[in-house]
């Protein structure tokens, strides 16, 4: 009625496919798929969308539609055209999850790019095996820890963080809270910090490296990053709930800062509690490594959070399952673990990963050098 | 143990408040609204928190426990020294609520914040009076409609947006899921759709205006907002939670752009959903606001979402309500809205908003100019 079908584009077929756990009666499963056929690319109804190539290639299309092992909860693939995502990332998850986010009981749990949609995102650019050649650390667990608490100074943060270099730890991060504050500006923060670490590794011949956060105001998150890295800091902490997944991808490419990159959760958190969301290892661990972490921090399983011990399993799976030649990239929990829950935590992830102890590490005991190098040996011990 | 008292900085005692509401029995609220003090600032074993300003001023204080009107919610206000939000919208977002929103049974539902934290955000460059004055339309709401299905070429979608400049429609954007794809580029579609609605406008003597799409990669979304100006759009929609809260802040704030911006919620939705995230009202009204949006869209009651009629009046009243002298922005209710429901709409909102009609226009009869006029008269008529 309102288009013509010799008017409307071609469109080339390929497609990628996002799979979707649905919640409700097969019925109401069924109709939530058929749903997000239309809402996740025409938004238009249905009974008007023109035949020809929108309806056939544009749509979103139910390639697979069954009964998970879960009572109420079903599985869907849907895939949707590779030209609709274009090559970039914030289309792409808005392709994958935009407008259903708004609708209840729908969790996007998987993603498969084909090779022409994939090529187009570089990934990490150390991922495991790179950040191991960069720490010298080519087997057991790394070590990471954080600056805090806040409103230290940063006389006080750099003193900290030498004490954690001479311990043995291999990155030290800023708290996700240090910013810019005035009781702790940025750049002298960056500049103490990195300096004390280097001391510290000319003084044991280790290779500890600062991770200052650089989430912040769009227009200065970049200029932040060069300046860490002129100040010597070895990698840069990024939240991309904050500041945005491609913010982080952008980092990622940056072949003149060439940086390692770890993601914090911080605001990211609603999306993985409840029935409708993203799934825990989709979201820390898929979206995380496309858009450039070489790590990705989240609440460990049996820490101060809620994330379940199957949650974190996903999260590491996804961090390093076969992925259109991305590298494979650590998981790194933490959240309120202490030095007791280590031997668990190997059990269940392996070796390839980042052990992140904060408060745990001042509390185990009055001379922090010595519980950092406890650490070390409860982690190699294993 | 670690620090000592006098080693500590003075931290300046001016704070902010933050409201959320808590899920539980009221011990259990009690003890969430306790973490969240410890979480949200030192992130430390509350046992180790050295005395002095890290104790009395960096930690999160409970002003305010009380019960709700709703059985099994607590409501908390609790509240941050300004100085460690500093003055940018990502480390204001991450203290009010970055942390903690992986941890279940928390929602944000309104924050103040004093003058000398306030005074750092410009907020809505238009607003409410701005729009209208561009537009002129002094009392009535405002028209408001998308281009769509995906999958329309560029010369279609600007058929499509002269039909609806003809038809009288105030602001005609962008489909949400219209980006840079290779059957819809950019500056083309910006080129051929502003052109089509100055024609349009020359015609009727109206001041329809063009909405595209920036929402982008991080790296092109400034340069994006510059050629849709240069191009001829009128204003600019962005998808903070495609492309980061702060980078709409930065667009808002520039001077030579200086255009109108209207926030989309696509991948906001898993925050306002549950009983874990950020209140519909604090979300799409305030920090929208906050963040430099003049309109925001949501879905409307009795749409194809399920937003309540609550929640609506919440996000609309948070649009307009006294904010720290930032301008009042419209609500722009939309997704899947018929033009049967605008008398419930206007009785529920009054004149002050944005009406989104975008499928709903194409279902009202055979000629879409036709429809778009009766569109108006459904409004004016009221």
């Amino acid at each position: 009625m309102f288009f013509t079908e010799e008017s409307l584009l071609k469109i080339p077929c390929e497609r990628f496919t996002v799979t979707y756990h649905l919640y409700g009666t097969a019925a109401d499963a069924r109709l939530k798929a058929e749903d997000i056929c239309v809402e996740q690319t025409v938004e238009f109804p249905a009974e008007l969308v023109p035949t020809g190539p929108i309806h056939d290639h544009i749509l979103g299309r139910i390639e697979c539609f069954e009964p998970t092992y879960e009572e109420g909860v079903y599985k869907a693939v849907i895939s949707y055209p590779v030209d609709g995502a274009t090559t970039e990332l914030t289309q792409l998850l808005n392709m994958m999850f935009g407008n259903i986010s708004i609708k209840p009981g729908i969790v996007l749990v998987d993603f498969n790019l084909p090779e022409s949609l994939i090529r187009h995102f570089k990934g990490p650019r150390f991922g495991v095996s790179g950040l191991r050649e960069l720490l010298g650390v080519p087997e057991r667990p790394l070590l990471f820890t954080a600056l805090k608490p806040m409103g230290l100074k940063n006389e006080e943060l750099a003193q900290l963080a030498y004490t954690f270099a001479k311990g043995g730890i291999d990155i030290i991060k800023d708290d996700h809270g240090l910013a810019d504050q005035p009781f702790c500006p940025f750049e002298e923060r960056v500049r103490l910090v990195a300096a004390a670490i280097e001391k510290a590794n000319m003084e044991t011949g280790g290779k500890s490296i600062y991770m200052p956060n650089i989430s912040g105001p769009c227009h200065l998150i970049h200029e932040r990053a060069k300046l860490a890295k002129a100040l010597g800091a070895g990698a840069l902490m990024v939240s991309p709930g904050l500041v945005g997944w491609d913010t982080m991808r952008m980092l990622a490419e940056d072949d003149e800062l060439a940086l390692p990159i770890i993601s914090h959760p911080a605001l990211l958190g609603s999306y993985v509690l409840g029935n409708s969301g993203i799934a825990h290892g989709a979201l820390f661990g898929k979206i995380a490594r496309l858009a450039g972490a070489d790590g990705s921090i989240y609440p460990n399983f049996g820490g101060r959070f809620s994330f379940s011990r199957e949650a974190c399993k996903d999260i590491a799976h996804k961090c390093s399952e076969s992925f259109g030649g991305l590298k494979p990239i650590f998981p790194c929990p933490g959240g309120g673990m202490s030095l007791e829950s280590i031997p668990t935590s190997l059990a269940v992830y392996g070796k390839n990963l980042m052990f992140l102890i904060g408060g745990g590490l001042f509390k185990a005991g009055p001379n922090l050098e010595e519980n950092c190098k406890y650490f070390k040996g409860l982690v190699e011990g294993e």
